[in-house]
């Protein structure tokens, strides 16, 4: 395989963005990453988004966002993997520029979840899960969790407060990214007074789901060279996808994550790293049980220790382990299919050391790892500043 | 790059298939190539499907179906691209193993129409379209056919009845493809006489939609040895991936087809081959002007010449070029997001001499076209019997 890099990112404010079609968002976000790239002409669009066949009544997203960005004539199609299609796409781009098919590859996550409202987002986001035996039933992604979540705390018998030490974190980095919906902190005692929304998780267990896009461009060390491009390139040195059984009732055991521990093991591996290595981990805090079942699935936590990693400032800027530097879903928004493009670019503004006053210092290395449900899909890669 | 062969296939029939599951159905075809392939383990599985957010509530296939066939801790996602999600998902698979990524890769391409009826089938049909001004105005995947071939009687003067040319011929080699929908053979008398549906387009013009699933195992020459499998292997040449603008109204001259013009050209650049030197064609004819305008796309004829082709017996499995030899989409059912695979596993049963009684004599190299709406994307790969 050739090397890969990154040559260029772009991104949206996320949040409840009315006012803008889904083509254009992903305009913005394609527009932003081929500017930063010095304007390095791509061959293949890949697309990832999770619910615009629902709730934008569009398919073929990659025809369209490619035609719409001009570039006619490349090549280009849509990754799908529920949630965690950015991840999907970012992969794609990867093997399409280091397999040698093309030189250069844009990778957008786009979703305009509010183009559907009130019960017509509650249904499209059911798709996701094992529509005959799970969404049949009426079983939601916050129901799911809020399952995990029970289980967990009946099995490690963790205190329940531990888990506001998640949305806490991300909305505290969150306060100085001018793409987060929230860019506010809140408080523990906040997050204890919250609402319930399927006990034990309440709201701010819960990211909110968002609008926005986010794009990368991929090409070699060369043709970025070529390019003139005078920012740090960072180097894919892993990727990696893994799945899980779709349905959480059919996994032996539920609060394992399979998914996530393998795929970021099978990217380190790739990469010849040790998880221990990096220096920020962009993770998936949907719901906030997912940030603790991706701690230990990583291996960075024992089982039923995760939510620990929460309690002594491990995981703040500057501590050992750096997540959610941008805020995370909880604090960026959770623009569903797009969120793995997130994750890789705003790892992407830490590696090239651009994230201002959330910078992780000398950062070098990083892991991303974007799920799709509860791990029923898992993707992880490895960046490195090159 | 790797060489990829093709190590196995497997489909099942075509038609509408209320009795089946869209889990069940891409596990017949899945089940099938893995066995054809000698049980050869994949690494990794991608889907090409289109409709099944929209027609069975599901998301997230990847994952869906390879824990269903029993592959849990592969890879897996979407490949989405209209139409041509089958293309898609098939150069996916092409791309893993080439690049070195994984060693074996599993494409399935899986449609279940039928879980939506009446009205939804419409709308659903409707999302390939660009949602915003043309599916948003009442315009069809028939209605634009329709358009096109008018537009095509008109600039050209070809007689109207040429075209039935196309579904008799398609009709002709399904009698013998105990896989598909109407095996039945109809005669230009049968064609003229039929309804219209979008005029000048008549019944016979448009393929069937249907239910169906196809799979095929790819690998490399080496690892397709040690699994010890004795029918002939496939090698894939060619792949490429093209796009057009989304909306039919944005070309200039919408009787192009300049995205299948330039996919073929890049396939066959890529295998070092020309378009004159395949021995069958398995393309696109969800409507029969696709057919003549991909006809005249892929340099088989001049511009407006392409209807000509059909006249004089050079398309049937005895001429200068077979083109739709198991049936086509009109003859064996037009699997929407499964059609690229189909043409995929079809083209691959002519070059292993499998195709019976409607074996190409000598069959050694082959072109496939899978078009997503009218040629908005176009996926085209070379292959040879090796």
């Amino acid at each position: 395989m050739r090397e890969v890099v990154i040559a260029g990112i772009g991104q949206t404010r996320v949040g409840e963005l009315w006012d803008i079609s889904l083509r254009s968002l992903a305009y913005q976000a394609i527009k932003a990453a081929r500017r930063d790239a010095n304007g390095l002409m791509p061959d293949a669009l890949y697309v990832g988004n999770y619910l615009a066949i629902v709730t934008s009544h569009q398919s073929n997203l990659g025809t369209l966002l490619a035609d719409n960005a001009g570039l006619t004539g490349v090549e280009a199609f849509t990754c799908e993997a529920g949630q965690a299609s950015g991840g999907a796409a970012f992969q794609m781009g990867f093997m399409a520029v280091a397999s040698g098919y093309v030189d250069a590859a844009l990778v957008v996550g786009v979703e305009k979840y509010t183009d559907a409202i009130g019960s017509e987002q509650e249904a499209a986001l059911a798709i996701s899960m094992d529509a005959d035996y799970e969404a049949m039933v009426g079983l939601t992604l916050a129901g799911q969790a809020g399952l995990l979540m029970q289980r967990y705390l009946h099995q490690y018998g963790a205190p329940r407060s531990a888990f506001g030490a998640f949305p806490v974190l991300a909305h505290a980095n969150a306060v100085n990214n001018p793409f987060a919906m929230y860019r506010r902190a809140i408080d523990q005692q906040t997050y204890e007074k919250a609402e319930p929304v399927a006990d034990p998780l309440n709201l701010y267990d819960q990211a909110s789901y968002a609008d926005g896009a986010a794009a990368v461009l991929l090409t070699t060390p060369e043709k970025a060279q070529e390019a003139g491009i005078r920012h740090p390139l960072v180097r894919v040195r892993g990727s990696a996808g893994v799945i899980d059984t779709l349905a959480l009732h059919d996994r032996p055991d539920p609060l394992a994550f399979d998914a996530a521990r393998y795929a970021v093991q099978r990217a380190c591996e790739m990469g010849g790293v040790l998880p221990g290595e990096v220096d920020l981990f962009e993770m998936d805090d949907a719901f906030s049980i997912y940030a603790v079942l991706g701690l230990e699935a990583a291996g960075f936590a024992e089982r039923g220790e995760g939510w620990r990693l929460g309690q002594n400032g491990d995981l703040r800027l500057n501590g050992r382990l750096p997540i959610l530097t941008m805020g995370g879903s909880k604090g960026r928004g959770n623009p569903l299919g797009a969120a793995g493009v997130y994750q890789i670019v705003e790892a992407a503004q830490q590696l090239r050391g651009e994230a201002g006053a959330n910078q992780v210092t000398g950062a070098r290395m990083a892991l991303t790892l974007n799920l799709g449900g509860p791990a029923s899909s898992a993707f992880a890669h490895v960046l490195e500043k090159r």
